[in-house]
């Protein structure tokens, strides 16, 4: 790819109109937030229909277990049925959770350290270091739960078709205290990659140094289409399998931003042997997951048809934020050569490179006018962007308008950061 | 106190007349299960309310916050201040989290264990030896986790008023390794004792070898009362930071047995220090709470009030089948020096002390009639009652009149099998 940046010959110009674009837009006295990757109210209500469930006289699972009282650590089998159908794992391979995933693979982890995991020789918290690998750009909150649990983190490239599986491979063939890496297989946070069925077979079946390596499989976006061609992700659990390694794989997935993110539901899908570590440590730490909201979400969905369903509709109200984004940047940036972005077909964020050096600078442009951006650098590894160069935008969160001033806004901070570097005026 | 035995004059006839009864009881075929400390589904069908909130159109806290969305880790104020006057704690000092306490009280050890706590010199990972008082008998629970984290426990007698405090102040003085212990203050489980002003003094003020030694206050039973006489336990939180060690304690306390187990509300509460360091873990590990439940709660109950009122609507369910368990346990135990048993103000349990050498064949005795009882050992550390003297009830689930015919059938357990130890005759 060709280095972002503004030709010479026309940095003076652009320095001078951008100057006055952006004088122009801290007048305007905005205040608009693109910093997370949060649902709107719009999309929220669409799942109000929650708030009437479980319907009144319903208080007992299919297996005709009184949801109200204790019991159980798999969660209730017809919401794993729907699940297991669109993360397309065995049912019996998939447990049903708390409100959040990010849960689960944090205590995945906790649990690795504390304990060890199947196939490994000790506890995680034993080694001299625990290495994890980290595709980047990548999810800040993946890489804050490895820097809390002392997990160090090696940035490796991302490529159209999700994690560069060469770079995962050479860099696992050597390295014992390599233990794991992450992988956000659907519409990846930020670039909107999916992981192929070429590069799952290749990450599940590449030799690694450690003999209980394993692959944290966020697929947290599995059903968030924002196009017609409704793309899915590589089968990792039965690639890994097929390959010998079946203990590889953990995936994960909620309903967080398919009903209400901290009000949902979360899931796990494993191996027998790794479903089987993750229970008998869960058992110490829960009296089980909450079963009365499992059920009033199976009854919401009724099916897995039911979700798709639904999640057409959250496309009906975001997909129109996304297309502004990309009308807005086209305008304002193509061709000019100081930006490339994503057009993802899911997910829930454009990843934006701009010029090397100017990122952090754009995001603190625009937070003088009043736009609030994800913190440059917090898309890798300890916030740290090697070349200062990306930001993801998260659009869904505001209302169509407001996107529009924002992303608008947005460009002008680049175009302006562009041509303070340009001209040597880039606030050090 | 009196050892428990049945006297050799006696034993040859109640050997005699109790083998007759117990081969009535099992004749008769039954299926009674008292083994764990569940909400009958009377008592469940009183919080079915809660499956009508939030009320339609109410989303936001009064703070404004959407509880549909993400943000926040530390719960709804509005359920929180209920819980803070119930609990008697600052509400700036209660965390309200997820669906179990034992949650918050597992992972509190796990990030101790991973990353050590306020005041500490390492994560307790990194000592030789963690110990753990455990005041017997006590909460299996409690003591799973303890297994589970590698933590060593030492059980200390517990009074009517609490746990031995002056035996914790013996060993906690001299050993550095012990980091901690067990309290449950209101109506523990399973002897119901409530820990005094007096008690809870001692304990949080005894000089600790260990700089970092807490309690794990678990507050499990606060408003769960079966008298008129609503006993409450010392303001523990109070105390220890009069004497200095404001950060000795953490309560913990959910509504598992006010509304739904499963399905409730968990908190935690602690000193600044201590609330910060929770914090700053959980940041990593979740999401947030479920607000949704949270508000659910909240319009549930109202105020600090309604949780009273809906507790003696519980106390109408189960005072009676409490009521009965001391009745027949009077008329066919009394005055035969065999048993001796607790007449609890509140809480899940009566604990009973049988003949020291028989608990395990009672409960072995009343699994063969039919009668299921929680496992002899299990309210002690690693299962192993050291006279194997303790039987922990749980009359609350099964409806009054299998509980007076499982309690019938109990004390013909506890008679026979006095009777076998007093003649020799217990199966080895």
């Amino acid at each position: 790819m060709t280095t972002l940046a503004l030709s010479p010959d026309a940095a003076a110009t652009v320095l001078a109109e951008q100057q006055e674009a952006y004088a122009d837009l801290r007048a305007r006295n905005l205040t608009l937030d693109l910093t997370r990757g949060k649902p709107s109210a719009e999309q929220l209500d669409l799942s109000d229909g929650l708030f009437a469930l479980p319907a009144p006289g319903t208080v007992a699972s299919e297996n005709g277990v009184d949801v109200r009282n204790y019991g159980g650590l798999d969660g209730l089998v017809e919401l794993r049925r729907i699940f297991a159908e669109l993360l397309d794992v065995p049912v019996e391979q998939l447990l049903a959770g708390g409100n959040g995933s990010l849960t689960l693979m944090h205590d995945t982890l906790a649990f690795a350290t504390l304990f060890g995991v199947p196939g490994g020789e000790r506890p995680w918290g034993r080694e001299e270091t625990v290495t994890f690998l980290c595709p980047s750009p990548g999810y800040d909150r993946h890489f804050a739960v490895c820097e809390a649990l002392g997990i160090r983190m090696v940035p490796i490239p991302m490529t159209p078709d999700g994690p560069d599986a060469e770079a995962a491979a050479a860099l696992v063939a050597d390295d014992p205290s390599i233990k794991g890496m992450w992988v956000v297989p659907t519409y990846a946070n930020p670039d909107g990659s999916v992981v192929t069925t070429e590069v799952a077979r290749r990450l599940v079946s590449m030799p690694t140094a450690a003999p209980d390596f394993r692959i944290l499989w966020d697929n947290a976006y599995a059903v968030h289409h924002l196009t017609d061609d409704e793309v899915v992700s590589a089968d990792a659990l039965g690639l890994a399998a097929e390959a010998g390694h079946a203990d590889r794989v953990l995936m994960y997935a909620s309903t967080s931003k398919i009903t209400f993110p901290g009000a949902g539901v979360s899931f796990l899908a494993a191996s027998p042997a790794n479903l089987a570590w993750y229970k008998k440590h869960l058992a110490a730490q829960s009296i089980g997951p909450d079963k009365v909201n499992h059920l009033r979400h199976a009854q919401f969905f009724g099916d897995a048809e039911g979700v798709r369903a639904h999640m057409r509709k959250h496309r009906d109200v975001i997909a129109p934020k996304f297309a502004a984004v990309e009308q807005i940047l086209t305008e304002r940036l193509g061709g000019t050569g100081v930006a490339r972005w994503t057009t993802p077909k899911g997910g829930y964020f454009v990843s934006l490179d701009v010029v090397p050096g100017t990122a952090a600078r754009v995001v603190a442009l625009a937070k003088d006018a009043g736009i609030a951006l994800t913190p440059a650098g917090s898309t890798y590894p300890y916030g740290q962007d090697p070349v200062d160069g990306n930001i993801r935008l998260a659009p869904t969160l505001p209302p169509l308008d407001e996107v529009e001033v924002a992303m608008d806004g947005v460009a002008t901070c680049v175009l302006l950061a562009a041509a303070e570097a340009a001209t040597g005026s880039l606030p050090s």
